[in-house]
């Protein structure tokens, strides 16, 4: 690629450094800031620069959050019960968007992978048991990628929570609502055979 | 959208103002941000500033440059008596990456569209009198695209610069290279028939 200058360049390199923005796309944004108003530039990367060094995480759950608690684990509207893990904070919001669940959440941070060198030690999995030890937790659903490192992590988890008197449930595998049976892969057509349920006209 | 902490919020308000990326994609790159280094944000935040308040623009043909002379104004080895009339700085990379044009470049900063509030004086056409004034160019090569207000730009600057003792081109405007018959437009096919050339077997 030719470049028309070196700070140009700088720019396409760290800005394609990002996920999915390729030099391509980076060398169109950088041109834009470049014809928009300077002040756009300077809002953009001060507040970029202000949420990496100002973030919080929750305490109790491990999600982003503005304060010690997150808006969730600080609400009187949720049902204390009921924990969903997950293995990142979009996680959470893609389950939020559904507007299906109203118990807790906890944020593992990861999930269990050899091959990116994550081990149980450097997920949030302790203060989930502290968790269910402190708090009356009578449900944990997983709700784990169905990737062999999700499955690894779920497997891990119910092992590590047996003992405890609680259930342990996992979010339901099957065909996607709206995907046609042909599309659908083996495995998840197999898979949805077997954990029929009853039907419900 | 469900945001899980007001920096995150205005941070995919910020990010989303750039082309192409809506909240979705905004929330993908904020959330990756932070899991990454604070010093990648901090780096990719001084890059950008540094580019705004840095960038110049050449003299001669007001391309991005990193100097008061562009890198292709300033070389040896460039066809000083051909000029390329482009309407962005994306345009001279676009036709320097074909590798086919040796001759200089003039980037008006735009195209006429009175939509848009964008007459003729906001853009460098006076400065490209003056190069045809002051500069043995032989040939101004009109570069600009096949739309309404790249047509009105070309129209316009070809009744301006009528008086001068030099060639008007445009660049050639057909069925593209690959495309089948069937998919190309009426109005093109209609062209590349008008400007048919010999068969060069």
């Amino acid at each position: 690629m030719i470049y028309p200058s070196k700070l140009v360049e700088q720019a396409v390199k760290e800005v394609s450094k990002l996920p999915s923005i390729g030099s391509k796309s980076a060398l169109r944004l950088v041109l834009h800031m470049l014809k928009e108003d300077p002040i756009y530039t300077e809002s953009l990367a001060d507040t970029l620069v202000k949420l990496r060094n100002e973030i919080q995480y929750c305490q109790q759950c491990h999600s982003i959050s503005d304060d010690t608690l997150c808006n969730i684990c600080s609400s009187t509207k949720r049902d204390n019960n009921v924990v969903c893990v997950v293995e990142e904070t979009k996680d959470v919001l893609a389950i939020e968007n559904t507007g299906q669940f109203f118990g807790l959440y906890h944020v593992l941070g990861g999930i269990i992978s050899p091959i990116e060198g994550i081990s149980p030690a450097d997920l949030k999995i302790e203060s989930l048991i502290e968790r269910i030890k402190k708090e009356g937790i009578e449900e944990i659903i997983l709700a784990l990628s169905s990737t062999m490192e999700g499955d690894t992590t779920a497997f891990y988890l119910s092992k590590k929570l047996k003992d405890f008197d609680i259930k342990i449930t996992s979010i339901a595998r099957g065909v996607p609502i709206g995907g046609e049976l042909e599309y659908a892969d083996e495995v998840t057509l197999g898979r949805s055979i077997l954990s029929r349920g009853q039907y419900k006209g």
